[in-house]
């Protein structure tokens, strides 16, 4: 086989991922454990991933006729399909290099990361978050849904590291909000892009 | 420990990475390989990296006085950090969205990955090249290197996947060019982004 056509690359590989799984997974949870494994050729995510209060619906019907995506890294909002965004007319909106969390970061005792979800959450026009790289945002995300009013319609929550993130997916997982996150140290920007880029999939079909 | 200061975040994740370590790694080389499993939350990349033709010196006397980068995603140009770009007054170029590339993709078989980095090879002022996602563009800028007289000051050939991705950095690390690459099928833009930002963090050293 010659490896210049990217279908057949793309058919092949899928071939592959799918005679190693493990286990048998629900229709769309199968595209999502699929295409993230995809991204990082670690068959680990197919024990890893965890989905919670029916996220790929609730994707669904919020993305239907626009949404907007907040994000905590310039990468995941790279990565993400800008096919889907204007055929559904979704907006993705990283908010760390945003003037006011960067001035405010100069003068407060705070991270970019927590001040940007903060002003996120803040904008209440805001309906889904992913979060791939900070578990300080993951955690600020998680404090407003408990002791506030706040629920956003969605959380991917995928941190990855040895400090926090593994802690502030727990913390995300036991909330009543519709999510999908992984357990333990695994995650990052590139599994956060196959998990929205996935959901966007599952819309078309 | 509170989950607030990225700072002490990261010193401790980088305390548990090298405690984890299985093997000794030359100065330079231990900072490539800790950055990336940071990056991953995944210790296989200890085993699977692999370094030719001294990249490190290379990348710094490259580097030192301004460059051009190629990358095969947008999701590498965004993750290469800013401030070290223009510090360096190093530029980030991914030609994957040229308007060019995109109309010779419409009335040719080929794809916009290699023609991106045809366009890149072509236009002679380009010093480093990253490929973090697509074989193809990494057999295609091998190809050059061996069939022309083009050589780039580095690659870093990290594609992932689970056809082609492995073959194509083979070809890269049988080339007489400094490189970095994988073995096997991992890879992918983050690890890419972890080793760009690596290689900037030991210019500062």
């Amino acid at each position: 086989m010659k490896y210049t056509d990217p279908f057949e690359i793309e058919k092949k590989s899928f071939l592959i991922i799918r005679k190693n799984l493990k286990k048998e997974h629900k229709p769309g949870y199968f595209d999502i454990v699929t295409r993230v494994i995809h991204a990082t050729a670690d068959f680990e995510f197919e024990e890893l991933l965890r989905f919670k209060n029916d996220p790929i619906s609730v994707f669904k019907e919020t993305v239907k006729n626009g949404a907007n995506i907040v994000v905590d890294t310039k990468m995941i909002k790279a990565g993400i399909s800008n096919k889907f965004l204007e055929k559904y007319n979704v907006k993705v909106k990283c908010y760390i290099d945003d003037e006011d969390v960067i001035n405010q970061a100069k003068i407060s005792n705070c991270t970019r990361s927590i001040l940007a979800m903060k002003k996120a959450i803040e904008e209440k026009n805001n309906d889904i978050f992913v979060i791939g790289n900070a578990p300080t945002a993951l955690f600020t995300l998680c404090s407003y849904i408990e002791n506030s009013s706040f629920l956003p319609k969605l959380v991917i929550g995928v941190p990855v590291g040895f400090v926090g993130a593994q802690e502030s997916k727990e913390v995300l997982n036991l909330l009543d909000v519709p999510s999908i996150t992984t357990k333990g140290r695994k995650g990052g920007s590139t599994v956060a892009v196959a998990i929205v880029n996935a959901l966007f999939r599952l819309l078309e079909e």
